[in-house]
């Protein structure tokens, strides 16, 4: 199969991360933060580090301020449902589900009213457009540092500055970032950002990871055992503890941390096959007739297509049906996105690369493409 | 290191379930309900079957009654704050943090009032205790399979036919039942099970399922993408999709599931080796003078004792670090079991054997806590 829906699930895995995991089924089959037999504390100890390689990643003020969760989706409910109170949030068409469902959900039951801004024509969200919509009440702005529709980026500095000015809490959601572009919370104001393990940074689906400042603390949004205060039949207020509960899943924080560890040390390399079979296929696609692309070159390898009228769905069937090329149609949980685009009926073909796609891959998905486009 | 602190994680995995990770990782790192190619619609069949295997071993009404989780603290989270209404919630005396947190969570938002029953004696929860607190808004009743404190069983049969009598959501918390004791779901009456992979499962942290029936079907209490109506700007209705937001943990899944097969493989041999094993620790520290012991034989081989007067966290440690042996001390995230017991000062020192666990290990224990009650 050739595998072109890395923005998902990337399937390449680096043996460093298959050999954390296996090596934390082996040697670390234990509780942290509960048991206090050495091997635990050990465990306990490599957590710690993690969060303090987290928070020095994306330049953070504190170890504490990192929460493991199951993945981008909970640390996103983390953060909004967490920080949830009367008034007014700021979101952009580029999120995703996981930012937008949740937001409505808080809609729903009375809590917010929710404004919705839209990128200019380049896709760029301005903070002009975003001043527009700013109320008095406005407590939230959460933005996609990468778009999982086109992979477009955004420049979180500018809103960040005038996010902090006006005393709004900034959360970016870096579940298409991570791994290939890092952000620099404190330079940019960010005060949340939600990554996932199992995209960009090679880990495996089950975990991901919430990080906060001072000023956006979560209140814990699920209940139960944190390991501290075991006599306290209410949940404890001590972070991160009391935003973990239950058994944490370290096989896969330990895959995350060791994916972590990859992309510090290839990004250049990455970053270059990214670009080059990212631009073969753009370059390609732009070449074929009915054929329209949707995405500019970008470090996420995320590019958008549709062929003539045809269903994205259905393409994506063909391709995989046909050529055995793996690509994502549909709307990608992205609804706004694709409202803004024009393609809600449509959806869209979303192919994406990686560092282990090769040249190959890239004709071999412009040759089906422009079959079906035939 | 002597591992007697299985009824937090089993540190033995099987081979079997460390390669279905591998083989999870390695064959299928996909997103399942998401992509459409071949593989990963293989992997979504896969997930379909583990959901019918889980569905047929508790005896539910339906495959798609079964939702994954990240734990079996997500799953209890789910259960009770997805069947939150104004009402009056029982629960016993035995629960853990996982269901006492998000209860008293309910409580402290003045959604609920909350009812805790004590066994009698024998430690067994009658229904004629149960019957005492029941009012006319009583809507759920939370009753822990196991104990994780003492390894008691509770009968659910009885406490069952009740609840469903008295139109009561039953649910059972099998976090330590499950791996060593099946439940007839539809025999027993019960309406909701939550269960945890990592612990009698075998399996690796960071999955867990909530089995639920036609009465019980909970509300989302997460929200975001579901790969399914993702045009929908809310949360949709459709189970066990819109309880699973986000991308699953399927290496967690697939080791649970790897570890169910295991149970059934092998549970007669194993239920021997922990019958033999807790009866060798069980006779052994009942001899120790100064030594108390809290648990009769049970199927999840656990053995709650304390030294003395002694500080259950200070003979953990003091096991861990001159025996090399891995215990667990203090409250066992289940503060009202203490209460009951007498022992919230002191805690518990529990040592949980497991289907691993060598005659050795139990007379290590033995002889290292003769030393210590000297």
């Amino acid at each position: 199969m050739i595998y072109l829906d890395n923005a998902a699930t990337t399937n390449y895995k680096p043996q460093s991360v298959i050999d954390s995991v296996t090596d934390c089924i082996t040697k670390y089959p234990f509780n942290p933060n509960r048991s206090g037999n050495k091997q635990a504390l050990e465990l306990q100890q490599k957590l710690y580090d993690i969060r303090k390689k987290l928070s020095l990643l994306y330049n953070n003020d504190s170890e504490n301020h990192v929460a493991f969760t199951s993945g981008c989706t909970m640390a996103l409910n983390l953060a909004i449902l967490g920080n949830a109170k009367k008034g007014h949030i700021i979101i952009t068409c580029t999120e995703h589900n996981s930012v937008l469902r949740p937001v409505m959900q808080l809609k729903r039951k009375g809590f917010v009213d929710v404004s919705v801004v839209c990128p200019n024509a380049n896709g760029d969200i301005s903070v002009d457009d975003i001043a527009r919509y700013v109320r008095r009440d406005t407590y939230m702005l959460c933005v996609s540092h990468a778009s999982n529709v086109t992979g477009k980026y955004q420049n979180l500095e500018k809103i960040g500055d005038y996010a902090r000015r006006h005393n709004i809490i900034f959360l970016a959601d870096c579940a298409q970032s991570a791994g290939y572009l890092p952000l620099d919370m404190a330079k940019c104001n960010v005060d949340l950002v939600a990554i996932a393990g199992h995209k960009g940074l090679h880990g495996i689906q089950g975990a991901g990871a919430l990080i906060f400042n001072n000023r956006s603390v979560p209140r814990p949004i699920t209940f139960g055992g944190t390991g501290t205060e075991s006599h306290l039949q209410y949940q404890p207020n001590t972070v991160p503890d009391c935003l973990e509960s239950g058994t944490l899943p370290t096989p896969a924080i330990m895959a995350m941390s060791a994916g972590v560890d990859y992309w510090l040390d290839n990004w250049k390399e990455n970053r270059d096959i990214i670009e080059k079979t990212q631009q073969i296929i753009l370059d390609g696609l732009n070449k074929i007739n009915g054929v329209k692309v949707y995405s500019q070159p970008n470090l996420s390898g995320v590019i958008a297509f549709n062929i003539h009228e045809k269903d994205s769905g259905e393409v994506a069937d063909e391709l995989s049906q046909k050529y055995d090329i793996a690509v994502r149609g549909g709307l990608q949980c992205a609804p706004l996105m694709h409202k803004w685009l024009g393609t809600t009926e449509q959806g869209i073909v979303r192919a994406s690369v990686s560092c282990a796609t090769t040249q190959e891959d890239c004709y071999a998905l412009i040759n089906a493409v422009e079959l079906i486009a035939k």
